[in-house]
């Protein structure tokens, strides 16, 4: 019998930190597909930073994850198994398959890959995928950056922030990228053509970010918060936009966000916007359609960062929250 | 020999708390109103929180007040004097006459009171001006209540904060106040029609807020900052919107904002955006003319809290800063 292997949410990070002990890896049968369903082996899982809120029982924008559930994330895969009409043996699809080997998919839950575009299948859990679309929607729908404008993006070189730099670039404007260490700051320039990233951990962080921003900031894509939100409001232009795309910095241990430049969300009217990538899906086709076509052409440059074996996701996934990744962050599975 | 008496600017409020000493009382003789000028005689000074970001010289969205220079101020008077050909002597103007008794207006620095409106003369001061323009614009521009959305105002039962509510409860919303002082809250429920007004001073302010906001809140016309704000963001409902009016409680003397709820700008996608009520002019108009309506019909009831005399103005102005006045702050020059 071939056997399933997943990891459940098994307990909740409440007064203690998050971590692997959080998970629990079981091994069940590969299920059967019934009518309208389809079996997928999946070959690779994202790891993506929305999965830590889910670990929390707290009100937000989604339902928890559940206790005992298999861990959410978006999958790529083949279909090894179909009753769908549509699919057949072979096919590559896209999903969310979670944390496991094998899942089940009905009418709605994958979408087959076009071999035609012209990008390997991972991409479609990066840029011409979830993080992709993310940087699309909070680039069209609030920063919507003019030729000249000087754009923000922290955690500059993750999967979310080299496409958002990336398309900002296209639209003429100039782009600042925040990112922790030199390294990261190098590769944001030399391999995604910032116009410059400034380091949060140097200790002249704030200096710095004043010097790369001399002409003010217009946009900002807040992937981080904290101090780089505050420091990117002390910097602001009149109109200034701020997409609030993720807060890990602040969000999930309840500790405070303390800005000393509110004031300029006043003085220099500025606009600051909440926004998941997931609340108007009407917009995925469009954006996915560009976004593959970017990254086919090369236009979209992207990194991955790969962890081999579904064992290796817990310490990936916590890694990539302390910034260890460059990229995408992935799981090779099959 | 007419005198008319005006204070200045004298020092600005560096590194120590504002006061009255920051301005200078100057006599000097009434000017005379050249060819296509009138010359004003003041009947009421507005005081007006903006006033105290003026005495800062900081990145503002207005040049700062200038030292030496007569105290900005919006002002109703009499013309005295006219070499305009569409103003005559008797006319009652509204005008930016400053902290002074007379004062030289020009071509688009004066509009005539229409006293067919209806509508007392001080009341171009308060909830059928600037203060109710401020309300106007950001209900408008910015949060849009829907009926039977939650709308909570801080500052409550100040200029602009009763208009907010009452234009607010027109548009089927329902009206929390925040204010300072049972009092104060008695006004805004009693006078005012909003259905709970919650003072920030008791000592279970957090609880009372959350317990009169029991659906959430959709609208947060926010007028001070601090504490308020960040209950408000705890309370946030789905696209909840927040329009940023004033921040009494953080702008001036730089100390940080303490946000713990932050995490709800994500959570539930809100959109925070600042603004200046003379940001665009084309507004006025219509907000003016609707204003004046509801005024003169008594659907907008005001309150005006007047000082009596010039010589009065700082020590109104710096009372009504730590919130001494209901309803509009006025100072009575003749």
């Amino acid at each position: 019998m071939v056997m399933n292997r997943a990891f459940l949410l098994d307990s909740r990070p409440v007064g203690a930190p998050a971590g692997p002990h959080n998970f629990k890896l079981v091994e069940t049968p590969v299920p059967q597909p019934a009518e309208g369903e389809i079996l997928v082996r999946h070959h690779w899982l994202s790891l993506d930073p929305y999965m830590r809120g889910r670990m929390n029982d707290a009100k937000s924008y989604a339902t928890p994850q559940k206790l005992g559930d298999v861990m959410i994330g978006g999958t790529v895969g083949e279909v090894v198994d179909s009753r769908h009409p549509r699919f057949k043996a072979g096919d590559m699809v896209v999903g969310m398959g979670g944390w496991q080997l094998y899942s089940i998919a009905r009418e709605g839950e994958a979408r087959r890959i076009d071999p035609a575009a012209g990008v390997p299948p991972e991409a479609w859990l990066g840029p011409a995928g979830m993080p992709g679309v993310t940087a699309w929607v909070g680039l069209e729908t609030i920063l919507q950056p003019k030729p000249g404008e000087t754009l923000v993006v922290s955690a500059a070189t993750g999967a979310v922030g080299t496409v958002v730099g990336q398309l900002a670039k296209m639209k003429g404007a100039r782009v600042v990228g925040i990112a922790g260490g030199p390294d990261k700051c190098r590769i944001a320039v030399e391999e995604f053509g910032f116009d410059a990233c400034v380091d949060h951990r140097a200790e002249d962080f704030a200096e710095r970010f004043a010097d790369a921003t001399e002409q003010g900031v217009d946009c900002t894509f807040e992937n981080v918060g904290g101090l780089p939100l505050d420091l990117a409001l002390a910097r602001c232009n009149p109109q200034a936009r701020i997409a609030i795309c993720g807060l890990v910095a602040s969000g999930y241990d309840g500790s405070p966000t303390v800005l000393r430049n509110i004031g300029a969300m006043l003085a220099m009217r500025v606009k600051m916007q909440g926004f998941i990538v997931s609340d108007d899906m009407s917009l995925w086709p469009a954006a996915l359609k560009e976004l593959a076509g970017h990254v086919a052409a090369g236009r979209i440059r992207w990194r991955k960062t790969v962890a081999e074996g579904l064992e290796a996701a817990p310490d990936a996934f916590f890694a990539m929250l302390k910034g260890g990744n460059v990229g995408k962050q992935l799981v090779k599975l099959a």
